[in-house]
């Protein structure tokens, strides 16, 4: 058993927040002392860890002094206030913004696919993107087989991805279509229950989003191919907790789909789910508070030379969020 | 005024037979005669049309005599059987199955696209798949400005695709967990509420499915384009009746987006809907019920050379079915 490890997590009363705290708990995280943080509005609030009742405390420096790790998922603003501080006062910093993914003094880490990334930290680690996670686990085992050449991604992402009220946006949609009802989008541009929404994150001038900005570069990071050729189209879908990735890859080597099979099942984090026959492929419904993320519909690609077709599924709120920020902190004890 | 024409319906009682006879009326159809065909245990019930009411009779060779035009819809199987049967009885028969698509003595029109493929019929149309139209109704006329190379489709299809049984097995998934309760699919191989079914139609040994085929084969007879590599990966998501595909699709030419926004706007049948800075961009809640087909999120491909990537939404039941066949017999008169 490790020593005991004092935890502060920025942004407890959160989706990602709560469910790291569920994950600390069930994954037996050696946590000495936990520190549930949060803004002002959040103050007083108790949440249960362990059997216990712990009170949520202002996010402010003095409370990083003495801490093992801090895990900031509060938005990159905040990130951007506080990485630093909290570095600075010892604590390793894993931050699940984008605010320094791009930093090039900052590994960004998948711990299954870059951990070697984590040996040069200077206190602070970003967690990556959620939709690039997922897809990472199942790109990253046909790039060590093959040698990833190009992809082009359209993403199916749950609601979660917008944070708890993400959540209770569709629900309210769901129960208002049930009493025959509309309910005014907030979290959403326009109504997710029943729709599709091909927008995630804001609009750049060359008309990608920024979602789809961060899977193309982040990818490139955390597979040290700094000129991968990457498109994304990312979509808002009306499911709850788990995205879904449609991955059109091309690489180096001549594929096939044996190898690619075998390479995904025997790859830490991954499940190969892909026996068609049997109608069995990866989805949401069974991806949700699940540890792997599922590939399957592995086929050749009919449009790329060397070209791989397939499909990732995983939970956004643990591989794309909490899960992976608390396995690269598992990574480093 | 056009001459009135008399006009049969097989599969009547299905969703694309409602539809069409809804479409009949408010199109204003010249319908002289309309005879509602179908199964045995359709027999007898009463469908409204322009406000009358008309009993469906059996499906047999005798109704066939004396009609103008057949609109089979009905599945593969009785069209397969009927067709020709209607066809020699003088009908011009307009197929919704994929019985005939392929046959190359049978056009296979989007009349947007390829009317003069029309020239040439021998008694039977095909009517297109309904992710093939759609996606076409976008593609098309990019090819027709950059020629196409190759493109790659990821499909967001509706629950209408599968039938009526379709609809209403999402409504009853989304009312059973709104009671906390669960539902056992029938229509989908797995429960389709707050989920995606990676998985339309039947699969093939290729590991790709019927319809991924259908995308692939249709698309090159359609574009007069027999080699043009494809690759589709088809998905049911919990939508009621409009499809949407993000494409990635690579043109022979060198491709501009402005350019490419005028050839959609100027496309008949396709509408430009692509202002991200106002949040527009098409979606299935505002193409449903809608004779256009939505095209928006255009901008250039990062991974392909002279490459566009783009989303296009249209009705499943309308141009994905009732609509476009509809549409074939006014090109014929």
């Amino acid at each position: 058993m490790s020593v005991g490890k004092r935890v502060g997590i920025v942004g407890a009363t959160g989706a990602v927040g709560r469910e790291l705290m569920e994950l600390l708990e069930s994954r037996n995280f050696p946590v000495e002392e936990l520190r549930l943080l949060a803004s002002p509005r959040s103050v007083g609030k108790k949440l249960p860890f362990r059997g216990e009742s712990i009170e949520v405390r202002e996010a402010r420096a003095e409370e990083f002094e003495g801490l093992d790790f801090l895990f900031l998922s509060a938005g990159g603003d905040r990130s951007k206030e506080m990485a630093p501080l909290a570095a600075k006062a010892g604590a390793v910093v894993i931050d699940n913004s984008s605010a320094f993914r791009m930093d090039e003094n900052v590994p960004l880490v998948l711990p299954e696919v870059n951990p070697e990334a984590l040996a040069g930290h200077q206190g602070i680690i970003a967690n990556p993107n959620c939709s690039t996670a997922i897809t990472l686990m199942g790109v990253a085992p046909l790039h060590q087989r093959f040698g990833l050449k190009r992809m082009m991604c359209s993403t199916y992402q749950a609601v979660s991805g917008a944070g708890a009220t993400g959540i209770t946006e569709l629900e309210a949609g769901v129960r208002a279509w049930s009493e025959g009802k509309e309910v005014e989008p907030s979290t959403f541009p326009h109504p997710i229950a029943f729709n599709l929404i091909p927008h995630v994150d804001k609009f750049l001038d060359s008309g990608y989003t920024k979602e789809e900005v961060k899977m193309r570069n982040e990818s490139r990071k955390i597979l040290s191919l700094p000129g991968l050729p990457v498109s994304c189209t990312c979509v808002r879908v009306p499911v709850f907790r788990a995205h879904a990735i449609s991955v059109f890859a091309e690489f180096e080597q001549e594929v096939d789909v044996a190898a690619a099979r075998a390479a995904i099942a025997a790859f830490e984090g991954a499940e190969l789910i892909d026996s068609p026959e049997n109608c069995e492929y990866p989805m949401p419904l069974n991806y949700s508070s699940k540890v792997a993320c599922g590939v399957g519909r592995i086929r050749k690609d009919e449009a790329l030379e060397n070209g791989l077709a397939f499909w990732i599924v995983g939970d956004q709120l643990w591989k794309g969020a909490a899960l992976n920020a608390l396995q690269i902190a598992e990574h480093m004890i």
